[in-house]
């Protein structure tokens, strides 16, 4: 077939112009959200000053932590107020800021609250913004933060303002070139953005730069949640928009088997260890499975044990007529099951002790698989019942917990294709349920990884007002006098008007916990707690989800409209049923 | 820590409303969705009549299909314009609806469209829903479509209002079951919802139903964006609103590539074996490297060219200190690769023949990987060449070769991942150019396929209005009498003031196609055309989006704002450029 005729009119200039716009980098939506501009919290729109919160949280610290800071040790929360009076610096400062770890959506408005803040304190007070993550600090390499470049990244996703990296400031020589870097560059102040690895960075920043004058604030960054202060810090940054990015394409999958009616759709989900994340995203889309580890854990459920909640669901479904569904199952899951996490801490610190003594070429990694097995059974550490347990194992999975560990030591959960091993165990339970009469189901799947999709997205309205409020909080604290905090706001469930301020002193937050082999003082990660009111609601709710097609379909994320207005689900339970 | 405040105050009633209402199947979002009313455009908005359309377009029908389809190969094409008589069908009638294949955003609104087409024209009129699919048809399986069932489902994504299915009505005895549930319910018209193997199976109902008096009238489905006709119908519903779906993700993992710095994205996208998707998604994206099947095709490039293409970027990238970024790769690419296509069609040859003659539980996908090959190597069309190609290829390319076919007996491109095995390719191919010295970089990588996800997605705007209309388009068809067309709107890249609805006769779109061994009549797919202006001015950018990151961020689907009035930009391409 061909069309007859052959040409419209001329290409006009209106045409043109049109082409044009369609071709270029800059889609419609980037303007939309450039012109959105956050409102601040009453104690944040004017000049503050701080003062201490007592009686709202027990914060002990550790007596390593006392010992090995000293000086932020001694920090008491402080909430963050409207003052009256002049702001306590009056002569321009350098200020420098640094996006460290994963990317998170919100992370260029912290820079943009921050900016703003610092100009209309002082329009000489400068931002300098290090690149590439701490590495940026260690070799000084920075930009700086110009109004343009605030304006062209305002609301935007990404940390590609000014990129990020995982370096951590682990030792006196890096503590030292930081020390430089901040020395030639004149810095009053640090802003760390990151998760509880970086915030970990901040205290021990705060405390060996105190005799510069360079204070440090941390910023409470993680899409996987887990950074929180009970009381005082209900979520991180970030957590929001991931989660509805992935609750979009798993609403989506709801209506897509609902339609097709053949599918199970196996969702593993980014979030690092805790569930958190699934948690939210089961809110948001009400699927007919979803594991929870600090369930599993609490429940010490056995791997096989959790291939039947799975199954059963499956089962039960067939018997129904449905032969279609939807799982979550958080990246973290192994951990939270006993049996596994034993050997992962194992093989972690076997790993880190053999790496530790080996040669770059030489590294456990570079072994073959029969010789890495050898390797562990060889150690001291290994068990008969270690043994054991690892080869009742799927091979897929034998192979996925021997995967190299991150720079901090820790197993890398994202790489174990998680998904595909619980359902090749699904797969095979079914098998003898059908040989025995008892399903009748068809079994036909799909696999689905969500993670960098997510991380990478434009900010929610709510990620969007709580960064750039976060970023006005952290020169508050700063231009206050200041070190060794992490900024939060406090009461994110009320709206805007309603949120305070506040800088949580960082010592107290730390715990030890075994890194590449070694015990460090640490940021405490915070699992999902099973009493906590989101948890207990979903215990209920995930019956009906099971078995009925409660599917809910929380669509694209709006900037306008009703569901603009969305804050998490599970915040606003644990704010409200308590 | 613990919180040391114990308990805010009592839950209040206004807590425990907004708890029920975050706990509620409905999110915020469907009922905005639910309240939007598409604009009809002006032919479709009071009674219409028809009148053949001539010149616009070469209609020939193939010798073959005037044989099999000798009436409604007589069709003229039609344009639907206002009439100032009465309705022609003032007695009440019974339709028929059906869905059909896989699911694509808007089918929904076709249903609204037809039902409040056919209220309007006479409150008796009813709507039949056939449930499952084309199934339903077959084994009358269906439902009456309420005023409240289009109200709950108006706008919304997804096919689970009935539910779909892929059964053809591909013989006598189906036939003659659709003769009699069309029969039985009385039906006047059946409305096909379908991409092209559905739209083929439309002709043959109308043809064969004729004497009942039961017309028939497909529309244009199918997120692939393959069922196309060249100045008549520019693009089929869904496509805008699945592409838009993955290019939110692409855009998502730009941001996040250039954010971390440490990652190349290999990303497949669903859309059969057609490039279109891929070509939509790179206009919306500006990824760094997008391969078209079409011009793999053209330019007779082998698998291991292709490789090259990818390479190249790669290994240019990392000179300029860029070890990361973006590449789409269709998932239909390995038809276009002429030495694979090869091999493709004489293994599905094979399979078909072998799996006609074997008994149920001997089909081919039983047999071992060996006997699979053993019978393919000991085939008469095998060349020796053939087994060259063959044995040349990955292991995992191989194996994918073998994987069943679907029920037409396609190859599924879907099953095979391409993305991984031209990534291991590369990675190959990259081992070698560093050993040599050319390349320095790093190489870490993540796979994503995006498909489900996107094809479950809640329609765009233009995929509202379009399918709205294409519902009205189909009930002003069937009461002027129209059997064995495809309703479509002309002109979608103008204002929907100046859509121009129309019916284009089935025939002279069929062409004849391999099906399971067979030369089967069917609908011809549109690849991409290398001429066309959308592929001309891909060919000039993409040189620039392979080195400088100029990543294009569409954002998620919104629905108010400047970016809702969004069109397919190669829809708009190829109508303002020619």
């Amino acid at each position: 077939m061909r069309e007859a005729k052959t040409k419209g009119p001329g290409r006009g200039l209106e045409a043109e112009a049109v082409i044009a716009g369609l071709l270029r980098g800059e889609s419609p939506i980037c303007g939309e959200r450039r012109a959105y501009q956050p409102p601040l919290c009453p104690a944040l729109q004017g000049v503050s000053a701080t003062r201490p919160l007592d009686g709202v949280a027990d914060l002990e610290v550790l007596k390593v932590a006392g010992e090995q800071l000293p000086f932020v040790s001694q920090n008491r929360l402080l909430e963050v107020v409207p003052s009256q009076g002049k702001s306590l610096w009056d002569t321009p400062r350098n200020l420098g800021v640094v996006l460290s770890g994963g990317p998170a959506p919100g992370g260029h408005n912290v820079i943009a609250g921050l900016f703003e803040a610092a100009k209309k304190a002082h329009p000489e007070n400068r931002v300098l913004g290090f690149l590439a993550g701490p590495k940026g600090i260690i070799t000084n390499r920075h930009t700086e933060v110009t109004a343009e470049m605030v304006a062209r990244y305002k609301n935007s996703g990404g940390f590609h303002m000014l990129g990020t990296g995982r370096d951590k400031i682990d030792n006196a020589q890096k503590m030292e070139q930081c020390r430089q870097t901040c020395t030639a560059l004149k810095l009053s102040g640090l802003v760390v953005v990151g998760g509880d690895d970086s915030n970990t960075n901040s205290a021990f920043l705060a405390e060996n730069m105190r005799d510069l004058g360079v204070q440090v604030i941390g910023i409470p960054k993680t899409i996987d949640g887990d950074l929180q202060v009970p009381g005082l810090c209900q979520i991180p940054f970030g957590y929001h928009s991931a989660c509805l990015a992935f609750a979009t394409e798993i609403g989506n999958l709801n209506s897509d088997c609902k339609s097709d009616l053949k599918y199970w759709h196996f969702n593993r989900l980014m979030g690092r260890s805790a569930s958190h994340i699934a948690l939210e995203v089961a809110f948001q889309t009400h699927p007919n499975v979803i594991l929870i580890g600090e369930e599993i854990e609490e429940k010490e459920l056995t791997i096989h044990q959790v291939v039947r909640l799975i199954a059963d669901v499956v089962v039960a479904r067939a018997n129904q007529g449905k032969n279609y569904g939807t799982i979550l199952i958080p990246e973290g899951i192994l951990e939270f099951i006993h049996e596994i996490n034993a050997l992962i801490i194992k093989i972690s610190h076997i790993i880190a002790v053999y790496n530790r003594e080996a040669h770059e070429g030489e590294a456990f990694h570079h072994l073959s698989f029969e010789d890495q097995v050898q390797l562990i059974d060889n150690n001291d550490i290994w068990r008969d019942y270690d043994s054991r347990v690892f080869l009742g194992l799927p091979p897929e999975l034998q192979r996925g917990l021997l995967l190299p560990r991150d720079s901090h030591g820790n197993f890398q959960y994202s790489l174990v294709n998680t998904e595909r091993i619980l359902l090749g165990m699904v797969a095979t339970y079914l098998r003898k349920q059908r040989s025995k009469g008892i399903y009748k189901g068809t079994f036909k799947t799909q696999f689905h990884f969500y993670g960098y999709d997510g991380r990478g997205t434009f900010p929610t309205k709510f990620d969007c007002d709580y960064t750039y409020n976060l970023g006005h909080a952290a020169f508050s604290l700063l231009a206050n006098g200041a070190t060794g905090y992490m900024a939060a706001i406090k009461d994110l469930h009320l709206p805007v008007e309603e949120w305070r301020p506040i800088g949580i002193p960082l010592a107290p937050l730390m715990h030890l916990e075994e890194r590449t082999g070694r015990l460090e003082l640490v940021i405490q990660k915070q699992k999902v707690d099973l009493e906590s009111p989101a948890f207990m609601i979903l215990e209920k709710e995930r019956e009906k989800w099971a078995m009925e097609d409660d599917y809910r379909f929380p669509g694209p994320i709006q900037f306008q409209g009703a569901s603009a207005e969305d804050k998490p689900i599970t915040l606003m339970l644990n704010a409200l049923s308590s």
